[in-house]
């Protein structure tokens, strides 16, 4: 989820027959990214919750003020954190979202030890940390609580988490309509079923 | 806030005495972000709570791929939301830092109407909510309830909040070594009083 890209987010048109029964096949060209997007700004508008995406961090290292500070170097830098963050029910929410093409297990080369930091520290301190792993070879969506990835990224010497275990642990998502990817039904099952 | 840096936080070296009674002369020359920013990462070594800054939004309008994806040219954005967010005792926090020269009023023509309907979901949401507020005529810094801000960005004509109102409805922050600047004393109080 390194999408080089700090702007507002602008809803993007799907153009879709609302009659229209094969609303997968629609979203299944959307990047993650954008289905996420699109469903925390509806859930927004919905007053359903508050989830944003951290911008992508940038290392400015030359500003042009002759015109209008236009910068003219920098670079991309890793997100220290992870990409969303918010609020639900007054709770704090922290999440990565990652996909992968893989058939058997969803490697974790690129998820980093100051993500596994923070997201332990998310919840050290009451904090909601999961991660939404897209299986793009099935269409297929999950969340998954942080505790398991970490403790794959942790004591398994194997540095993936097989395909099974994301299904058997994992909270399969729907996709649908409105909203396009209905993570926070399966926050509610998870977190707040007390 | 608007500092055009989307670099990770290193710590700055406070070169201070122990025993040198004159703490807040040295803090004086800090800009209020590198306040923050220090107490945050003292907060978070300690294991106290988890708040971190929001990148700075950047619009990226050109990369040159054959320089390792060199960003040559783009510009700041204004923030959407605000500066820092994150978690205390399980509960959203979120707020913006802003200081003022003025000895009579804290204008609020440099905040904006988003982050305002940001902070208006924030509470809507059962989150937490404020402002930190520096005033540099005084050295003096106050944590104030965003609904109190709220308050005079929508009903008041006058674009500002009388100093005299800050003095008497927000909570004066201490300065001090670590951390330096002890706001989350101040949340504790207001919002974990129960």
């Amino acid at each position: 989820m390194n999408y080089p890209n700090g702007k507002k987010y602008i809803p993007q048109t799907i153009k879709i027959n609302k009659t229209d029964k094969h609303i997968n096949a629609a979203n299944r060209g959307m990047a993650l990214e954008n289905l996420i997007n699109e469903t925390n700004a509806f859930y927004s508008a919905q007053n359903i919750c508050l989830i944003t995406k951290r911008p992508t961090p940038i290392n400015v290292v030359k500003v042009d003020y002759s015109r209008g500070a236009r910068i003219i170097d920098a670079y991309f830098e890793k997100q220290s954190t992870t990409d969303y963050n918010g609020v639900y029910k007054g709770k704090y929410i922290d999440f990565e979202a990652k996909s992968t093409k893989s058939k058997t297990s969803f490697p974790l080369h690129n998820i980093y030890q100051h993500q596994i930091d923070h997201l332990k520290k998310v919840i050290q301190h009451g904090g909601i940390a999961f991660f939404i792993i897209e299986l793009t070879s099935y269409n297929d969506y999950y969340l998954l609580d942080a505790n398991i990835l970490i403790n794959y990224f942790e004591m398994h010497s194997r540095k993936s988490i097989p395909i099974e275990v994301i299904r058997k642990q994992g909270y399969k998502l729907k996709l649908g309509y409105k909203p396009v990817l209905n993570y926070i039904e399966a926050v509610d099952t998870l977190y707040f079923n007390d």
